[in-house]
């Protein structure tokens, strides 16, 4: 395998990256001079330098100062963020996504994935332990004096393996949800933006109609 | 204005319909057999002959029977609809949607249309008057000694026309609905079925936010 | 089947026209007030007398004239229209994309349709037999003193059924093409507007190098 | 700019990629463990150490071989090479996709680009003072014998620009093609793979005709 073969492979694993695209990638990098593609090799090892896993919520981060320096983001750290609530989301996009929308304050916890509907050996891929001790650590008032959590929403993408981690996390976290009294919800259901009623499936209109209010 | 125009023209009107496809329509219709075109013929005559619009809630429906002869279709003549909510909806195309989703039991009232935006002469385009002596009979028991109207539900596409169309039906009913204690609601809003968080707009994060459960 | 679900499937027919799309035409139809769907029924009957099928070269044509009175098109009785070419398509919409581009100033004969690879029985389906016999009669110089048929060109689109067609039509028409000392052509192949070499087939490029000038 | 800014900066430079999958690239990134981001690293660097630009068809390549020193590449080097076709190709995945084909065998020139059509510096964006020399030193029979240049075929894509790169090195090269008694031809044009008579536009149906065989 030579080295256009070689990134042609990274490339492919790229997301939504087919192989004809792969390619073109790889020519697209040889047709440019080498300070481009030298400006990109620095920059994905600075990504490894200035970028830590929380280790509070398990998101991506920039290490922007000092306080950083524990590996806890600025979501975590800010004591603006409401931690009453706590969101339980996917992956890093999703988080991006409902940080960027400014309807929510609170604390999140990244689980890592989704459980597949087959899926046997779930605990490997989610972080279904980590979560269980996060609740309970944010269960109590911290030192502080900050609010300690009285809700736990799970936010999930609506697709069956969305629907099923959704009841598996619930299943996960119930008695320690019950001994704290937390409250766990989940995303509201119904039409979304641009839901046409004539092309709506079961499930949207049972959910909308059940939802009205 | 040749045959071969005029047709083209009249095809060019039907939903999602262009001026190519209108064109090959014609081309089709030469194609077949004078069999076909006039099988078609008798079935728009017979369209207009069986098909009645019902004077209760304004759908199109097919004359089945001696009892749908005052133009009453046979959703508003069962005694098994439950006439305690009024679900209100632009199009018959939706209707058939909700119908076919078996998510609901109760009466509807087809407005015929959305309210645009910009729109002066409303009352021209919607049936708000009808809706209104609608509401306030069935909001009386009939003779049958049936359940009377509790709620209406508005039940409009999630666009800004749609949004339009329920703020001003709710200011056109407000008194009336007060005045027979008729609650009026919205279908629910969230995730719909297939909404994936990370691609997901403000507005739906925001009900979805709102209305978790 | 009630008459919402005949006119769905007679509508289903329509070239492009899903289960769904059908439906639509329905509702779109029963929502128009009568006078539409009494002009597309008189349309229809229209379309049947006064469109004809040319004798001469099979196209449908509107009758126009009393020239046109023994089913011969604007084109075949055209003294203009240049009678030492004759280009066989498949069907009528192809000839208008043809004409219509003002490139061509032949005749034109109507196959009816192109040749299954696997069909047993082709002959039922295209005019073969009649399209030997127009050659023949197009061989000879016409009691006009017209130019007698030098050239007939295959104009099939490039598919597999598209090449098949044509090579089962120069099989067939081989003997008497040889005999009236008739060229065969067809259409020329290789690069076609918006063709990015980048993405073409191994065909392509091929009859692009070697038709190339 | 933190370190994810500048990463989505130069992955939206990439063919084909807007802001969004920029930023899920650079996501994708961060969630795959270290060892990833270092390979593609790896590959980056060897990219610019193990491909050449050739010195002849200024193509990319991947260095093979002791021969490949003076940065030659493997198809102008290779004696079965004809070399008495040369083709002109605007970018490497153009070539690619010829060279994939099989259908030729001569030898190539990478132009590096089309001309704009409004483009008034030309020369400092295509490689035609090149072109020039490469057609001047391939007339001549070279020291090993090999058959001289007897044609040049312009091969660009069938757009607008590339109309007018034909025109453009068309006319550049015109004079030194006279001398050295050179053919200067373009890729063949007519129906493509999938073209559809139907949907064909005036000049697809031009050259088709015009190219009939």
């Amino acid at each position: 395998m030579d080295v256009i073969e070689k990134l042609s492979e990274i490339f492919k694993e790229f997301p939504g990256i087919g192989e004809r695209q792969a390619k073109r990638f790889v020519y697209f990098l040889m047709s440019k001079n080498s300070a481009y593609a030298e400006n990109l090799s620095m920059s994905l090892s600075d990504l490894k330098k200035e970028v830590a896993q929380c280790r509070e919520c398990f998101r991506f981060f920039i290490i922007k100062s000092k306080e950083n320096k524990n590996q806890v983001c600025d979501i975590c750290l800010n004591v603006h963020t409401d931690s009453s609530v706590l969101m339980v989301i996917e992956k890093d996009s999703d988080l991006e996504s409902v940080k960027k929308s400014r309807v929510y304050n609170g604390k999140y916890f990244i689980l890592g994935g989704l459980v597949p509907i087959v899926e046997k050996s779930t605990k490997k891929r989610i972080r279904i332990e980590e979560l269980k001790k996060k609740i309970e650590s944010e269960a109590r008032p911290n030192a502080l004096g900050l609010a300690s959590l009285k809700e736990v929403i799970l936010a999930f993408s609506l697709s069956p393996q969305g629907d099923h981690t959704d009841s598996y996390v619930r299943e996960q976290i119930k008695d320690i949800a019950e001994k704290f009294d937390i409250k766990v919800s989940s995303l509201g259901r119904g039409l979304s933006t641009g839901t046409e009623l004539e092309y709506s499936d079961n499930d949207t209109l049972k959910n909308a109609l059940k939802n009205r209010r």
